[in-house]
C-alpha cells in the first residue's frame, strides 16, 4: 500500500507491516599496563576535551579495600568529579537487588546518557551486575570494564553477556550488552588468591579443549608455574629496563611471548572467534558452552562452596569421561585432561554429580537450548562435536567412572 | 597479530582486539479481525506442526475479566496447554516487581527458549512489562503482542521499547526488544472507556502534528466521531456479509478506507517510518519524542491522576504555544491544535505546569538526550524542528499564556 525505507505495508484484505533493521555493535578490548598510574590517561581516553567531566565507578568491597585509594586518587589527579559505589562481593550477591542498587545510585549521581560511561572495576560477578544495570538504565548507558580477576580478564570481560542469578537459577536474567571498552591489566592478579587463579584457568582450559591444542600444551607445560606466579610478567625476562616492552625483552633473549601472555591472548582470541559471529546466540550450538551444560545447576546447588570455574571444571571432567566412553577421546587423552585439571588446582569431581542432579541439569539446559541437548563433547584435544542423544543411563555411568577416576587424581 | 572474521588483534607493544558485528532484527505487525474466534488460527501461526504445544499468556485483571474466558477457550479449542498469568492493571503497577513476577511464573511453567513465544494481551502498561520480562528471561525469549487499548494499537504495540517506572522516574529501566509479531484487532476497543480512547488519540495527534497534515485533517473532521464510535468498523459500511473485508465493502459503495481505519494505519505508518531507521535511538533527535519532553515528569508527579496520553497532550499544548511565541506556528494554527485536543477529549493544561516542574523536567530530559535539549517544536502543522536554547523564562511565559488560553478551550 505504502512503501518507505524497506518498511512495507500491504493493503487489503489484511494490512501488514514488516520492520527490518539491524543494530551495529562495535567494542574494543585492550591489554594495558599500569592502568591506575595517574600519568596513564587510558581510562579517560573517551573523554571529550571539555571540562566538567564526571564518572560513576562501581566496584566490590574486596577490590575497593585493595585498590580503592588508587582509584580515587586517579580521578582526583585528573580533576574528574566522581562517585565510587561499593557493592558486596561474591556470587551470592549477584542478584537483581544489586542491579537496582546501581541504577538508584546512578539516579542520585546523574549522568549524561551517552558521554559519561559507567566504569566497572572488579571480577566477573561485579561486571555482570554493572553491565546488566548499564544496559537497562535509560534502556542503555555505555560502560567500561576493568577486570580484576582471571575469569574477568579472559571471559566475563571480553564477551557480551550480562546477568544475575534469579529464583535459584544461574544467570536466569540478563542481556547482551558488551562494554564499549575493556581494559586488561594483568597486574591486578597479583593480589588474587590461588583458588581464583585456578578458577580462571578453568575457562582457559575450556577454550584449549574445544579448539586450541597448542593452548592445552602450554597449560600442561606451564600450568603449575602460571598458578604460582599468578600470570605476572615472567621472572625469566631478565633485568632489562621496565620501560622496554616485554616482547622486546623476550626477543632480546631469542624468545617469543612469555607463557602467561601467550596463554591469556590465545584464550581471548579463541573466545572472540567464537563470539563475534554469534554474539546474540542465535545459533544455539556453541562450542564455548562446553563445560556449561551441567555446571549452572551444580554451581547453584553447591553455592557458595563451588566457584564458577570449579563447577565448569567438574562439568568438563564429566563430559571428558563421557567422550572417552563414546570413543571420541582416548583413555590416554582423558587422563592427560584430568591430570592438567589437577595441576591447575581444579576439582574433577563433586558429590553433587548424582544421576538426579545431572538429569535435572540436562533438562533445564535442553529448555535453554530450545528443546535439544546440543551438548558439546570433546573430540581428542582441541576439537568438539555436538550430541543430542545422552540418556540418564549414560550420565549415571559416566558419573560413576568419574568418581572412581577422580579419587585417583591428586590435586 | 592474528586475524579472523574481521576480528583483529594487533601485536606489541599493546595487544588490542576490535569486535565488530551486527544484530539483524525483523518483526511483523498485522491488522486482523476476530482474533479470539476459535476458528482463527492466527495467534498460533508460528507453532510448528508438532503436538505438545504450550503457551504462556500474560494479561491484566481488567482485560482478564473482559476477555479471559474467550482466551482460555481459544487455547483449549486448539489443544494447547497454557497458563494465564494475571497482573494488576494500571501505571502504578508498571514496576520491576511485576517484571520479576512474570519471570518467576515462567520458571514455574517452563518454556522452551525459542519455540514457545510468550503472549501479552493488554494495554501499553502490560505490554511494556511483558516485553521487558521476555527480553531479560534467559537473555531473550520471543513474545507476541496483542494490544487491547488504542495506545497499544498505535504506539506501545508497534515499536521496540519495553520498560518500567523506577525510583520515581518514568520508564527509567527498560530494553529495546520488539515482539516477533504484533496482532492488531480493533474490536478490543469496543470495551474501552472514552477516556482511554482519548488517551490513544493523543499519540495519534502527535504523529499528525510532526509529520502528517492529512492525519491532522482527519482528526479535525472525524475526531469526535472516532471517540464516540471507539474506532469500530464504520456503521455506514452497510449490511454486506461480515466475511467480506471492510475495504471491499467500502469500495462496493464507492468509498475508500473508512476514517477509523485510515487514522490508525496512518498513525502506525508514520510511527514506523520514524522508528525503523533509528530503532535503538542512536540518533537522539527524534520527532516522535514530540510531547515527551515535559510529560514524563508531569505524568510521574500527577500519578495516577493523569494518563500517559493526557500528559503527552499537556506537553504538546505547551510546546505548541512555545512554537507560536517563536513564530513557528501561527496563532490560527495554534488555536486549531488546541481545539482538536479538546475535541479528542484531551486536557490542554494541568496545574503541574509550574516553572519549577517544567524546569526539572527539562533538565532530566537533557540528561536523557545526552547534554542537549533537542526539543522538537512543531513548524506549522505536520512538520517539526529541534531547538536547544529554551530558557526557564521562556518556559514560564509559555506556561502562563497556556493557562490563560487553556481555560478558554472547552473540553
Ligand atoms: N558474562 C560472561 O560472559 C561471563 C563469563 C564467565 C563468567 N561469568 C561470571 O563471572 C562470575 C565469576 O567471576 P569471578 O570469579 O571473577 O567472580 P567475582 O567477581 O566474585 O571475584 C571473585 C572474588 O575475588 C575478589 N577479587 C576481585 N578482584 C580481586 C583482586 N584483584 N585481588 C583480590 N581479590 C579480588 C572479588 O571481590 C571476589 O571476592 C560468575 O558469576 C560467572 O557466571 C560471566
Ligand atoms: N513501549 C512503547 O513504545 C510505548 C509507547 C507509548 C506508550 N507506552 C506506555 O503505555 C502505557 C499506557 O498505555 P495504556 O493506556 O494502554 O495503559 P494500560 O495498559 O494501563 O491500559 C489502560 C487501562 O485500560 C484497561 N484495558 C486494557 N484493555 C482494555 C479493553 N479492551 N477494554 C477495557 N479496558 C481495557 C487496562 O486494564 C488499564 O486499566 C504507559 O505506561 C506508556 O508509557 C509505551
Ligand atoms: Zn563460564
Ligand atoms: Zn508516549
Amino acid at each position: 500500500m505504502r512503501n518507505n525505507d524497506g518498511l512495507f505495508a500491504v493493503g487489503s484484505p489484511v494490512t501488514h507491516w514488516s520492520v527490518q533493521t539491524s543494530n551495529p555493535v562495535q567494542y574494543e578490548i585492550r591489554a594495558c599496563e599500569n592502568l591506575l598510574d595517574p600519568e596513564n590517561s587510558t581510562i579517560l581516553e573517551d573523554a571529550s576535551g571539555s571540562s566538567g567531566q564526571r564518572r560513576f565507578i562501581v566496584t566490590d568491597g574486596v577490590v575497593d579495600s585493595l585498590y580503592g585509594d588508587r582509584v580515587r586518587a586517579y580521578f582526583d589527579h585528573h580533576g574528574v568529579e566522581h562517585r565510587v559505589l561499593v557493592l558486596n562481593d561474591g556470587e551470592t550477591h549477584k542478584s537483581m537487588n544489586a542491579v537496582l542498587q546501581v541504577t538508584e545510585a546512578l539516579d542520585a549521581f546523574g549522568i549524561d546518557r551517552r558521554r559519561e560511561p559507567v566504569i566497572a572495576i572488579g571480577g566477573g560477578v561485579l561486571m555482570d551486575i554493572v553491565g546488566f544495570a548499564a544496559s537497562l538504565y535509560r534502556r542503555s548507558t555505555p560502560f567500561i570494564r576493568i577486570p580484576t580477576t582471571l575469569i574477568g580478564l579472559v571471559d566475563a570481560g571480553v564477551g557480551a553477556k550480562t546477568g544475575v542469578n534469579h529464583n535459584g537459577h544461574k544467570n536466569r536474567l540478563g542481556t547482551y550488552f558488551p562494554a564499549d571498552r575493556t581494559l586488561l591489566d594483568r597486574s591486578f592478579l597479583a593480589t588474587l588468591d590461588a583458588r581464583h587463579i585456578s578458577n580462571g584457568l578453568a575457562e582457559i582450559l575450556k577454550i584449549a579443549l574445544i579448539k586450541d591444542a597448542r593452548l592445552f600444551d602450554l597449560l600442561e607445560q606451564h600450568g603449575a608455574d602460571l598458578l604460582r606466579n599468578k600470570l605476572q610478567s615472567p621472572a625469566d625476562v631478565g633485568p632489562t629496563p621496565a620501560d622496554v616492552p616485554v616482547d622486546q625483552r623476550l626477543a632480546a633473549r631469542g624468545l617469543h611471548l612469555d607463557p602467561a601472555t601467550e596463554v591469556v591472548e590465545r584464550a581471548i582470541q579463541g573466545m572472540l572467534e567464537e563470539l563475534q559471529p554469534n554474539l546474540w546466540e542465535k545459533v544455539l550450538e556453541r562450542v564455548v558452552d562446553y563445560g556449561h551444560t551441567f555446571s549452572p545447576t551444580i554451581e547453584m546447588h553447591a553455592l557458595p562452596a563451588l566457584l564458577h570455574g570449579e563447577a565448569v571444571a567438574v562439568d568438563m571432567a564429566l563430559t571428558t569421561v563421557m567422550a572417552e566412553r563414546r570413543g571420541l577421546v582416548s583413555s590416554y587423552q582423558r587422563d592427560r585432561v584430568l591430570e592438567v585439571m589437577a595441576r591447575l588446582g581444579l576439582p574433577v569431581w563433586h558429590p553433587l554429580c548424582t544421576p538426579e542432579v545431572l538429569g535435572d541439569a540436562l533438562r533445564d539446559t535442553v529448555r535453554h537450548r530450545d528443546g535439544k541437548q546440543r551438548l558439546p563433547l570433546p573430540v581428542g584435544i582441541g576439537s568438539a562435536l555436538f550430541v543430542n542423544d545422552v540418556t540418564d543411563g549414560e550420565l549415571a555411568a559416566a558419573a560413576e567412572s568419574l568418581a572412581a577416576l577422580g579419587s585417583g587424581v591428586s590435586r
